[in-house]
Protein backbone atom coordinates (compact mmCIF):
# COMPACT_ATOMS: atom_id res chain seq x y z
CA UNK A 1 0.00 0.00 0.00
CA UNK A 2 1.22 3.42 -1.12
CA UNK A 3 1.08 6.39 1.17
CA UNK A 4 -1.73 8.70 0.54
CA UNK A 5 -0.17 12.44 -1.07
CA UNK A 6 -0.78 15.10 2.00
CA UNK A 7 -3.43 17.36 1.31
CA UNK A 8 -2.24 20.79 0.89
CA UNK A 9 -3.80 22.07 3.87
CA UNK A 10 -2.03 19.77 6.20
CA UNK A 11 1.29 21.11 5.17
CA UNK A 12 1.78 23.56 7.94
CA UNK A 13 1.30 20.17 10.11
CA UNK A 14 4.16 18.41 8.41
CA UNK A 15 6.68 18.12 11.63
CA UNK A 16 3.72 16.10 14.07
CA UNK A 17 3.18 13.84 11.38
CA UNK A 18 4.02 10.33 12.95
CA UNK A 19 4.20 8.59 16.37
CA UNK A 20 5.34 9.75 19.70
CA UNK A 21 6.35 8.30 23.36
CA UNK A 22 7.54 9.53 26.42
CA UNK A 23 6.71 10.40 29.86
CA UNK A 24 4.65 12.98 31.39
CA UNK A 25 3.36 14.70 34.52
CA UNK A 26 -0.28 15.69 35.30
CA UNK A 27 -1.50 18.00 38.46
CA UNK A 28 -4.34 19.62 39.69
CA UNK A 29 -5.63 21.42 42.63
CA UNK A 30 -7.77 18.85 43.26
CA UNK A 31 -6.01 15.67 43.29
CA UNK A 32 -2.72 14.43 43.89
CA UNK A 33 0.12 14.51 40.96
CA UNK A 34 0.72 11.81 38.64
CA UNK A 35 3.61 10.07 36.18
CA UNK A 36 2.62 8.60 33.37
CA UNK A 37 3.21 7.57 29.88
CA UNK A 38 2.11 8.97 26.95
CA UNK A 39 1.64 7.35 22.94
CA UNK A 40 0.76 10.04 20.46
CA UNK A 41 -0.21 9.03 16.71
CA UNK A 42 -0.84 11.93 13.64
CA UNK A 43 -1.96 10.28 10.61
CA UNK A 44 -3.46 11.47 7.37
CA UNK A 45 -5.01 9.79 4.21
CA UNK A 46 -4.74 12.26 1.76
CA UNK A 47 -8.08 14.33 2.58
CA UNK A 48 -7.27 17.86 4.55
CA UNK A 49 -7.15 16.52 8.15
CA UNK A 50 -5.07 14.82 10.13
CA UNK A 51 -6.16 12.52 12.32
CA UNK A 52 -5.22 11.92 16.59
CA UNK A 53 -5.69 9.50 18.94
CA UNK A 54 -3.66 9.03 22.08
CA UNK A 55 -3.46 6.91 25.13
CA UNK A 56 -1.77 7.24 28.43
CA UNK A 57 -0.33 4.23 30.97
CA UNK A 58 -0.09 4.60 34.68
CA UNK A 59 3.80 5.05 34.98
CA UNK A 60 4.36 2.84 37.80
CA UNK A 61 1.73 -0.09 36.77
CA UNK A 62 1.93 0.24 33.25
CA UNK A 63 -2.30 0.11 33.43
CA UNK A 64 -4.18 2.39 31.02
CA UNK A 65 -5.07 5.80 32.09
CA UNK A 66 -6.49 8.31 29.62
CA UNK A 67 -7.32 8.10 26.04
CA UNK A 68 -8.70 10.36 23.47
CA UNK A 69 -9.44 10.59 19.65
CA UNK A 70 -10.15 13.38 16.98
CA UNK A 71 -9.04 15.31 14.35
CA UNK A 72 -6.97 18.22 13.27
CA UNK A 73 -8.55 20.74 10.55
CA UNK A 74 -6.16 23.03 9.13
CA UNK A 75 -8.05 25.98 7.26
CA UNK A 76 -7.29 27.86 4.47
CA UNK A 77 -6.49 31.28 5.97
CA UNK A 78 -3.71 29.41 8.62
CA UNK A 79 -5.84 28.47 11.44
CA UNK A 80 -6.54 24.95 12.86
CA UNK A 81 -9.45 23.25 14.20
CA UNK A 82 -9.37 20.56 16.83
CA UNK A 83 -12.49 17.92 17.18
CA UNK A 84 -12.01 15.59 20.46
CA UNK A 85 -13.61 12.75 21.43
CA UNK A 86 -12.29 11.77 25.45
CA UNK A 87 -13.95 8.15 27.21
CA UNK A 88 -14.49 10.20 30.20
CA UNK A 89 -17.57 11.42 28.29
CA UNK A 90 -15.82 14.92 27.19
CA UNK A 91 -15.55 16.08 23.55
CA UNK A 92 -14.01 19.52 23.32
CA UNK A 93 -13.54 21.98 19.92
CA UNK A 94 -10.45 23.46 20.14
CA UNK A 95 -9.17 26.68 17.62
CA UNK A 96 -6.10 28.01 17.06
CA UNK A 97 -2.74 28.29 14.69
CA UNK A 98 0.40 26.52 14.16
CA UNK A 99 3.66 28.30 13.65
CA UNK A 100 6.79 26.95 11.46
CA UNK A 101 9.34 27.21 13.51
CA UNK A 102 13.25 26.60 12.63
CA UNK A 103 13.14 22.69 13.92
CA UNK A 104 9.63 22.25 13.51
CA UNK A 105 6.51 23.98 14.78
CA UNK A 106 4.18 25.19 17.43
CA UNK A 107 0.64 24.26 17.60
CA UNK A 108 -1.56 26.50 19.91
CA UNK A 109 -5.49 25.89 20.59
CA UNK A 110 -7.71 26.83 22.78
CA UNK A 111 -11.23 25.92 23.34
CA UNK A 112 -14.04 27.34 21.38
CA UNK A 113 -16.54 24.92 22.87
CA UNK A 114 -16.75 22.06 25.41
CA UNK A 115 -19.61 19.99 26.12
CA UNK A 116 -19.71 16.72 28.20
CA UNK A 117 -21.79 13.69 28.62
CA UNK A 118 -24.64 13.65 31.25
CA UNK A 119 -22.53 11.15 33.31
CA UNK A 120 -19.26 12.78 33.30
CA UNK A 121 -17.52 15.12 35.28
CA UNK A 122 -18.34 19.12 33.56
CA UNK A 123 -14.90 20.35 32.25
CA UNK A 124 -15.64 24.20 31.38
CA UNK A 125 -12.49 24.99 29.08
CA UNK A 126 -9.27 23.68 28.07
CA UNK A 127 -6.03 24.74 25.64
CA UNK A 128 -3.49 22.13 24.19
CA UNK A 129 -0.11 23.21 23.10
CA UNK A 130 1.78 21.12 21.14
CA UNK A 131 5.73 22.16 20.22
CA UNK A 132 7.51 20.00 18.05
CA UNK A 133 11.56 20.91 18.22
CA UNK A 134 12.80 17.91 15.74
CA UNK A 135 12.26 14.66 17.13
CA UNK A 136 10.86 16.53 20.43
CA UNK A 137 7.26 16.58 20.79
CA UNK A 138 6.39 18.36 23.90
CA UNK A 139 2.45 18.78 24.34
CA UNK A 140 0.20 20.57 27.57
CA UNK A 141 -2.34 21.04 28.85
CA UNK A 142 -4.62 23.61 30.67
CA UNK A 143 -8.49 22.75 31.93
CA UNK A 144 -10.90 24.90 33.89
CA UNK A 145 -12.76 21.93 35.74
CA UNK A 146 -13.93 21.28 39.10
CA UNK A 147 -14.43 25.33 39.96
CA UNK A 148 -11.01 26.15 39.48
CA UNK A 149 -9.65 28.48 37.07
CA UNK A 150 -7.82 27.39 33.51
CA UNK A 151 -5.10 25.93 35.22
CA UNK A 152 -1.95 23.75 33.87
CA UNK A 153 -2.48 19.85 34.27
CA UNK A 154 -0.38 17.93 31.94
CA UNK A 155 2.95 18.09 30.81
CA UNK A 156 4.69 15.38 28.46
CA UNK A 157 7.83 15.31 26.60
CA UNK A 158 7.75 12.53 23.60
CA UNK A 159 10.42 11.41 21.45
CA UNK A 160 9.87 10.61 17.43
CA UNK A 161 9.22 6.46 17.35
CA UNK A 162 7.76 6.29 14.16
CA UNK B 1 0.79 -9.14 25.98
CA UNK B 2 -2.55 -10.40 27.83
CA UNK B 3 -6.05 -8.79 27.20
CA UNK B 4 -6.85 -6.94 29.96
CA UNK B 5 -10.27 -8.18 31.98
CA UNK B 6 -13.34 -6.92 30.78
CA UNK B 7 -15.01 -4.03 32.92
CA UNK B 8 -18.32 -5.65 34.21
CA UNK B 9 -20.14 -2.27 32.75
CA UNK B 10 -18.98 -3.52 29.81
CA UNK B 11 -20.66 -6.98 29.67
CA UNK B 12 -24.00 -5.55 27.38
CA UNK B 13 -21.72 -4.76 24.77
CA UNK B 14 -19.86 -7.95 24.29
CA UNK B 15 -20.77 -9.30 21.06
CA UNK B 16 -19.98 -6.18 19.54
CA UNK B 17 -16.11 -6.39 20.08
CA UNK B 18 -13.83 -6.74 17.66
CA UNK B 19 -13.44 -6.07 14.15
CA UNK B 20 -16.53 -5.44 11.38
CA UNK B 21 -15.95 -5.38 7.61
CA UNK B 22 -18.53 -4.75 4.80
CA UNK B 23 -20.11 -2.85 1.89
CA UNK B 24 -22.78 0.05 2.62
CA UNK B 25 -25.32 2.13 0.97
CA UNK B 26 -25.77 6.27 1.29
CA UNK B 27 -28.43 8.49 0.42
CA UNK B 28 -29.61 11.82 1.68
CA UNK B 29 -32.31 13.94 -0.10
CA UNK B 30 -29.68 16.83 -1.00
CA UNK B 31 -26.98 14.10 -2.53
CA UNK B 32 -26.44 11.38 -4.96
CA UNK B 33 -26.41 8.13 -3.28
CA UNK B 34 -22.81 6.45 -3.32
CA UNK B 35 -21.64 2.65 -2.15
CA UNK B 36 -18.99 2.28 0.09
CA UNK B 37 -16.41 -0.28 1.95
CA UNK B 38 -16.63 0.36 6.09
CA UNK B 39 -14.26 -0.88 8.76
CA UNK B 40 -15.26 -0.61 12.41
CA UNK B 41 -13.37 -1.95 15.47
CA UNK B 42 -15.00 -1.46 18.76
CA UNK B 43 -12.24 -2.41 21.80
CA UNK B 44 -11.57 -2.01 25.53
CA UNK B 45 -8.78 -1.68 27.47
CA UNK B 46 -10.18 -3.16 31.03
CA UNK B 47 -11.76 0.28 31.85
CA UNK B 48 -15.58 0.98 31.70
CA UNK B 49 -15.63 2.42 28.29
CA UNK B 50 -15.26 0.88 24.21
CA UNK B 51 -13.12 2.35 22.06
CA UNK B 52 -15.06 2.50 18.91
CA UNK B 53 -13.54 3.77 15.28
CA UNK B 54 -14.54 3.75 11.79
CA UNK B 55 -13.19 4.37 8.39
CA UNK B 56 -15.11 4.20 4.58
CA UNK B 57 -13.74 4.00 1.31
CA UNK B 58 -15.23 4.60 -1.90
CA UNK B 59 -16.19 1.29 -2.80
CA UNK B 60 -15.41 2.09 -6.85
CA UNK B 61 -12.01 3.83 -5.91
CA UNK B 62 -10.99 2.64 -2.34
CA UNK B 63 -10.37 6.32 -1.85
CA UNK B 64 -10.98 7.16 1.77
CA UNK B 65 -14.32 8.86 2.52
CA UNK B 66 -15.16 9.52 6.22
CA UNK B 67 -14.31 8.23 9.77
CA UNK B 68 -15.32 8.74 13.48
CA UNK B 69 -13.48 7.82 16.46
CA UNK B 70 -15.01 7.92 19.84
CA UNK B 71 -15.86 6.03 22.94
CA UNK B 72 -19.01 4.28 24.41
CA UNK B 73 -19.98 4.42 27.69
CA UNK B 74 -22.57 2.09 29.37
CA UNK B 75 -23.85 2.68 32.28
CA UNK B 76 -25.06 1.02 35.82
CA UNK B 77 -28.73 1.53 34.78
CA UNK B 78 -28.31 -0.12 31.92
CA UNK B 79 -28.16 3.31 29.41
CA UNK B 80 -25.14 3.60 26.84
CA UNK B 81 -23.12 7.26 26.54
CA UNK B 82 -21.38 7.25 23.16
CA UNK B 83 -19.06 10.50 22.37
CA UNK B 84 -17.85 10.82 18.99
CA UNK B 85 -15.61 12.77 17.06
CA UNK B 86 -15.51 13.28 12.90
CA UNK B 87 -13.37 14.90 10.40
CA UNK B 88 -15.95 16.72 9.19
CA UNK B 89 -15.84 18.88 12.49
CA UNK B 90 -18.86 17.33 14.23
CA UNK B 91 -18.75 16.68 17.57
CA UNK B 92 -21.85 14.00 18.93
CA UNK B 93 -23.45 12.85 22.63
CA UNK B 94 -25.79 10.01 21.98
CA UNK B 95 -27.83 8.33 24.39
CA UNK B 96 -29.68 5.14 24.17
CA UNK B 97 -29.35 1.39 24.85
CA UNK B 98 -27.85 -1.70 24.43
CA UNK B 99 -30.88 -5.07 24.78
CA UNK B 100 -29.21 -8.34 24.78
CA UNK B 101 -30.75 -10.79 22.23
CA UNK B 102 -30.36 -14.45 21.26
CA UNK B 103 -27.74 -13.48 19.31
CA UNK B 104 -26.14 -10.35 19.71
CA UNK B 105 -27.43 -7.23 20.85
CA UNK B 106 -29.44 -4.10 19.28
CA UNK B 107 -28.01 -0.77 20.24
CA UNK B 108 -30.41 2.38 19.58
CA UNK B 109 -28.61 5.46 19.69
CA UNK B 110 -30.07 9.43 19.49
CA UNK B 111 -28.47 12.55 19.58
CA UNK B 112 -28.29 14.28 23.32
CA UNK B 113 -25.55 17.04 21.62
CA UNK B 114 -24.32 17.80 18.16
CA UNK B 115 -22.08 20.61 17.93
CA UNK B 116 -20.13 21.48 14.94
CA UNK B 117 -16.54 23.64 14.44
CA UNK B 118 -16.52 27.03 12.51
CA UNK B 119 -16.04 25.49 8.84
CA UNK B 120 -18.47 22.35 9.29
CA UNK B 121 -21.65 21.77 7.81
CA UNK B 122 -23.96 21.96 10.42
CA UNK B 123 -25.93 18.79 11.67
CA UNK B 124 -28.90 19.70 14.19
CA UNK B 125 -29.71 15.91 14.96
CA UNK B 126 -28.57 12.10 14.25
CA UNK B 127 -29.33 8.52 15.39
CA UNK B 128 -27.45 5.71 14.80
CA UNK B 129 -28.51 1.85 15.10
CA UNK B 130 -26.29 -1.23 15.42
CA UNK B 131 -27.63 -4.83 15.44
CA UNK B 132 -25.18 -7.81 16.44
CA UNK B 133 -26.70 -11.21 15.10
CA UNK B 134 -24.06 -13.82 15.50
CA UNK B 135 -21.55 -12.43 13.46
CA UNK B 136 -23.00 -9.80 11.33
CA UNK B 137 -23.66 -6.30 12.25
CA UNK B 138 -25.88 -4.10 10.61
CA UNK B 139 -25.45 -0.30 10.78
CA UNK B 140 -27.90 2.29 10.38
CA UNK B 141 -27.68 6.16 10.74
CA UNK B 142 -30.33 9.05 10.40
CA UNK B 143 -29.32 12.25 10.47
CA UNK B 144 -30.96 16.20 10.22
CA UNK B 145 -28.85 18.66 8.11
CA UNK B 146 -29.24 21.03 5.55
CA UNK B 147 -32.67 21.55 6.82
CA UNK B 148 -33.95 18.36 6.45
CA UNK B 149 -35.43 16.13 9.33
CA UNK B 150 -34.18 13.31 10.87
CA UNK B 151 -33.51 11.11 7.33
CA UNK B 152 -31.89 7.82 7.07
CA UNK B 153 -28.64 8.41 5.73
CA UNK B 154 -26.55 5.28 5.87
CA UNK B 155 -27.07 1.28 6.31
CA UNK B 156 -24.71 -1.22 6.08
CA UNK B 157 -23.93 -4.56 6.86
CA UNK B 158 -20.53 -5.69 7.85
CA UNK B 159 -19.21 -9.05 8.74
CA UNK B 160 -16.68 -9.71 12.25
CA UNK B 161 -12.94 -10.30 10.31
CA UNK B 162 -11.39 -10.16 14.42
Amino acid sequence: MTAPELHPLNSTLIPLLGSWRGPGQGAYPTIDSFDYGEELNFGHVGKPFVAMSQRTKEASTGLPLHAEAGYLRPQSGGSVELVLAQPSGILEILLGSAQATEAGLVLDLASETVVTSPSAKVVRETRRRFVVDGDTLSVDMWMAAMGEPLTHHLHSVLQRVD
